[in-house]
């Protein structure tokens, strides 16, 4: 135990017993009778590294008026076990504001250098060789706006990659692997390459990630397949003779990436390049989802994991 | 049996022994060898009517050139029975132009009144009483361009409202069930108006009628509600201050229109007015299938049609 | 807050700190040990409005014998807020006996008018002009039992017009669809109406509402549509000369309204006021339940409900 | 090769050269013009044993018009091959009436003594303890319209035990099957017998077996779960005090033995003895089913039938 | 309420108030702060009778380093209500070791004699005819290590049968069934009994049954269908001129008894013994699972169990 | 036309009036009586390149006799059109002996050069850091009798690779993309790759490639994932300490490899490698299936595939 409040610490790190003082956002917050009869805050509150139960005993309405969800609070408070996971007893609150924080830290983000990886994406846009793919490409990648949340992007929110920067990693992970695919089988290098680039460039409206990731009212109204449809249909309408035919092409990737109708793609896939892209985004996707769920086994003599439904199924750590 | 031709009949008025004159489509064309040795010509011959085989005995491949798939010919013939279908025996044909002909004699025709439809059609478009809701509505409807395809367009290739006008039967069949839906149930009566307006407006571009009617490529690469939907998104930006909250609303009652990811939608209904559209869909066009499988039952004798592999099930024919 | 008691409130219209006293049915009650040792009991108690946890502090067993589950009680209590959830802290309460209290005050009811609803409803029937399907439709809805039953019958237990009168509701909408409908289809409008009338009356049977709507043991072991069917061949057998195949008809309007084999209905729709049927149901069904959903978000700046089973989505509030 | 006339062969046993003469049902008849421009009839004739193509070379419509579809006539012919399958060329023939004929040579028929079944069937129903379950039983088996067409009944049109006796031969399997099984197992050995032996009695009325095996009108409208769930529901109407329950749980049985709703059963097993019937049921027919294809391998050379769309795969006929 | 502790009582047999003292397994056990700051252990005790909540107040971490989950622990308490259900007041406990008790009082057992089931299915091994059959059934059934972990062996973790002796229990009732159907159907009888007695052998390995029944590894990651194969292919190998084609149909009968891909079989039924086993499998795992789960019904005036997801639907408990 | 005989040329290559001679195999055959009462045989007749009709006129039983299915026959004959389709008119024709021929010219082959693809695989097997996988792969591919079988397999029937050298190809294929994978991603390099390697070797046994390909009795009694894993047990029992879990592992990548249930993988995949592999071998056989689909477009003027069953879709031949 540790009587020396820790300063703003990660709350996975806590531990039984340490006190601690930070900013920290309220994902939920309700005002609650006990058993004897007094009242108390109980909360959700959550960092990048983790979300957890936070309690104010002997708190009255006035109190409970100060931390709304969705609010950023600074706490003085102690780490306690509660049915084998980690709470929180809050001694003193007060409300904070955004300015003091950094947004930053309330996601998680990608373990990868953004900005390496920003430019091994631009290197493969300049590796296109049909200029209408890559004046297509750039058309994306050098928009500021679209580069600026691109990179900042999630690329879900629950499941693979749901972090800052996971649709940048999701994104080139698939494209090096169209390359490389490319190299020895036969399809159409650049094209397949283009449909990696932007298969899922519609989630940059169909997530919001701010303090948490959510989907917004046209992501689920819409769809981020047809908002990227779209999209590529708005950008060639910029491109002096982009030709009509190599845009229903692209269209048709990003359409049909899902490959099944009951994954929510509108049309199969038509062409090999749709069938590659299709495979290549699920060996990304499932490889990446399986790690995520077998990294969060907590117990170290455990080699399952609880039952997963994105998988169907239990998943297995295998010995070192 | 008549021996003076009769003079452009439609296919389905032929009886045995008929001869006649008349132009027809060439749907398919081989050339062949009988098992007596001698070459022959086996064609499928079409008019709006039916489609139908026809032989041209002892040709060779000159005469066979004269009449490749997809091109019009004169023929003087015979309607003669085999395997209990009715076919034709060719005595003497030649290549015709497509100037000789009226194209719209291939192809069936909605047995009501297009102009009648169309005013009906217009009307609706004026009770809108959301003015963004009615300029959108007019900016399609408005459009020569589009609302002259929109007249001529059937509303599948093979299943229901397969014929010349049959869009713009099916939409109005709709539009008209919203309206009275609408006056009694708990829905945006202008926005379901809008959607069974719209709901289908892509396949102007998904299908293609000429001689027969076809599928474009841009209509499987992407399918009708993508396309209509993109088009919503193109005729929005050119009314002033179009909400783009609308814009989502018209654009998710024409993808979510299928119902069900399985029947191609890539999201499901999220609003009234949404399933209110899927379910008005599917009564006017299972209802139509249904009648036009009943209908073609030919046997007077027999209450029953084959199995429908679109419907999974046979259909009963009831007493009168 | 209030301090004079508020006399038989609807439950839902309690707020915070509310002391109020009145008749409640216990659905469920259980006797409880607190972390402190001593005894209390938990129950839920219900009336039309909605259901919710109540407790009494310091209980004993004899206290609890006096308050089964499904009994009547008469409570002296005061509303407060638990994990964000209104509840109920009882003071005084005693068990009251059904003759002091109105059945109908425990179940949600139709906000239509009755009455106005049964007059539409004969009419529709009278409106019949086949003289068999016209005898068999008076032969249910002029049965008193019968219409006593259907009038205050439910449509469902908890999806669409789960509350007393649902089903004449719903029989309603869709009758005046199916006459809307066949005013301007190719369908046997006497025929359509009588299926649009009967469809669920096998519900009288099938569901029970007393202080809760609950699936009756034949309804579970049989279904609505058997007895529905089963209802229109006793009908049937009282009606001097009623045609066989009629009959034959009506019962397979019933038995296939489900419109699939996953949807309970041991057969396909095979006429085409099946179909108009079966899509006329789902109409006034799927919307009716959206409906229901999204009035049921309670926080006025959510515009989303949580994932619906039933629907397989969320479903989305517009903005007004 | 025989040149004297075989007399009223079995279709199935001719050899190639076989000249015979006999009846035969038309199962389909039409009048055909061959490449040399020559008029044929091209015919299926039938017996119990095969169905096979006939044809009458030089014919002329008045001959045609003596043998339609579904009449009987008596043939003189010959047998030959023609691609790899037996088919016959027709001399002479001449209509003949149904009274020359045995109705029953021309549907296959159970290589089981018939009247030992019937007899055995009976014990069992003398075998139920349960006087209500041995009274309804009874009123079935004893009701003597019912019994004649019950043991003559196919138990399906194409797949398992389609022949003239299989609904007695199959309904017997079951119920010896659910005596053992009631014997170890913890079901209510009545219940579960009564069900073996009513759960297809619908079919008498869902299929009609004159010279071929086709389903009636009622059979496709309303299926013969549902059938034989009414007609208990008559039968237990005439028989004093028969408690209502155990006439639920009788019907239960019948409408669930699909045990699936996509196989048609409204309703799924809720009770052990359900559950029981159903694998029974499957248990005999798909054994039966499989049998049943395996015999039909023409060739003793080959080990696998073709592919079965009823059991989803080939079958293998092991070595002996 | 009963002051002198019962000795070991079984937990399924506690009543309200009862003070007991006997062993128990420690299946959870969690360290916990209550409202009013003191600590206390909260665990799972189990027996073969029951699991059961247990607290023990005012604990310290030491103590609960006593008793991690897996322990057995020796207890005396007092049993209490909470929340409807049984759960103990921990007075004192000891840790104790696994020698002190008996391992099969933690896991409930067959009712049925083992003795007697492991003497009957020798029998049924003897009285396969094919002297290659019965070899093969001989190596497994006289290999003392099988044998020994056959007759201890569940025939599932939570479904039917999941108790000490169900795998003889469940193996014996098809091979029972599977002799009586072979007496009567067209089958190979000692194929079909071989496969019977085998069709679940390698649940041996893919279950461990120690204080709980859990999938083992092996189990998860290779399933019993493929040990069981593989288990066949070694034991086969050690009889001298064994031959491959019997040992395939041995294999394709242990494969496919699951009789669905989706039930996990990597090959369909493709023999009638097959298509026999998977059906008389189901005919028992059915009826226990269903008899199971009505006995579990907790309230005799309740008729209906909860929803099975195993079963898709309610099961009703029929009146007596 | 040309009337000098072309010498054994590839079937595929003939053109309309070709007289050749040359050696093929005869798929199917059967004695036919045309229309004009002359007997004729009509085969099936194909080289690596194609399979086509042809035709004997004028033929006798014995002759007929001199070339049964699956023999191989000599022809000299002339290529023509029937119904838009090349077939053969045979002039004359003796039986042949397999030693005259070729087995290799019978079966379509892989266009790559095996050695240098044998090479590449061994080259992968020895680039196996973990010395146990190395063992189990070398046990497979330095095991002559294997390779050799290995090296001749086709990958299927009739979809994806299916030709001489089918199987090395696709496996060559998957393991370069597992390599290139594994480079980036967090997956055990060696396991992945092993599990590219072996994860379609029981297709040596499924398969059997002389004159087509067909399944083998094993092949569908048990299918090539259960064949594969056995031979991995089978393997790794003769490496001197091969662990057990390892094993098991890739056992589970073999047996988990289809990764659906639906698609015959008995266990899902559970370990990240699993999931990779599964993806890679669909991303390598998808590709190849539409490819080849492509190809077959005859007429250079279609863009469009008809519907392919096993891809559920057209495919599109994009302009190049």
């Amino acid at each position: 135990m540790n009587d020396t409040p820790v300063n703003n610490p990660q709350l996975a790190s806590l531990r039984d017993g340490d006190s601690f003082e930070g900013f920290y956002v309220v994902r939920e917050s309700s005002f609650q009778t006990a058993v004897n009869g007094k009242n108390y805050i109980r909360m959700t509150i959550a960092d990048a590294s983790a979300s957890m139960p936070a309690n104010i005993w002997d708190a009255n309405k006035d109190l409970f008026n100060l931390c709304p969800s969705g609010s950023i609070v600074k706490i003085l408070g102690v780490a306690e076990s509660y049915k084998g996971k980690q709470q929180v007893r809050i001694g003193r609150f007060r409300p904070a504001h955004e300015s003091e924080v950094n947004l930053d830290d309330f996601l998680p983000r990608t373990a990868n250098d953004v900005e390496a990886m920003r430019t091994e994406l631009l290197g493969l846009v300049e590796s296109l060789r049909d200029p209408m793919y890559r004046a297509l490409a750039r058309a994306f990648f050098e928009d500021a706006a679209i580069m600026n949340a691109f990179v900042r992007s999630p690329a879900a929110r629950d499941l693979h990659h749901a972090f800052i920067g996971g649709l940048l990693e999701h994104t080139l992970n698939i494209a090096r692997m169209a390359d490389a695919f490319a190299a020895r089988a036969k399809v159409d290098r650049d094209l397949l390459l283009l449909g990696a680039l932007l298969h899922d460039i519609g989630k940059i409206e169909e997530l919001e990630a701010k303090f948490t990731i959510e989907y917004t009212d046209i992501g689920k109204l819409l769809g981020h397949l047809y908002i990227g449809a779209q999209m590529a249909s708005e950008k060639a309408a910029g491109i002096a003779g982009f030709p009509q035919e190599k845009l229903w092409l692209v269209q048709h990737l990003i359409l049909s990436h899902h490959g099944r109708y009951e994954y929510g793609s509108p049309v199969l896939p038509k062409i090999p390049e749709a069938f590659a892209l299709h495979h290549l985004d699920n060996l990304d996707a499932k490889v990446e989802t399986a790690n995520k769920l077998i990294d969060a086994i907590g117990d170290p003599e455990k080699s399952w994991t609880e039952f997963s439904r994105a998988l169907e199924t239990q998943l297995y750590r295998k010995p070192e």
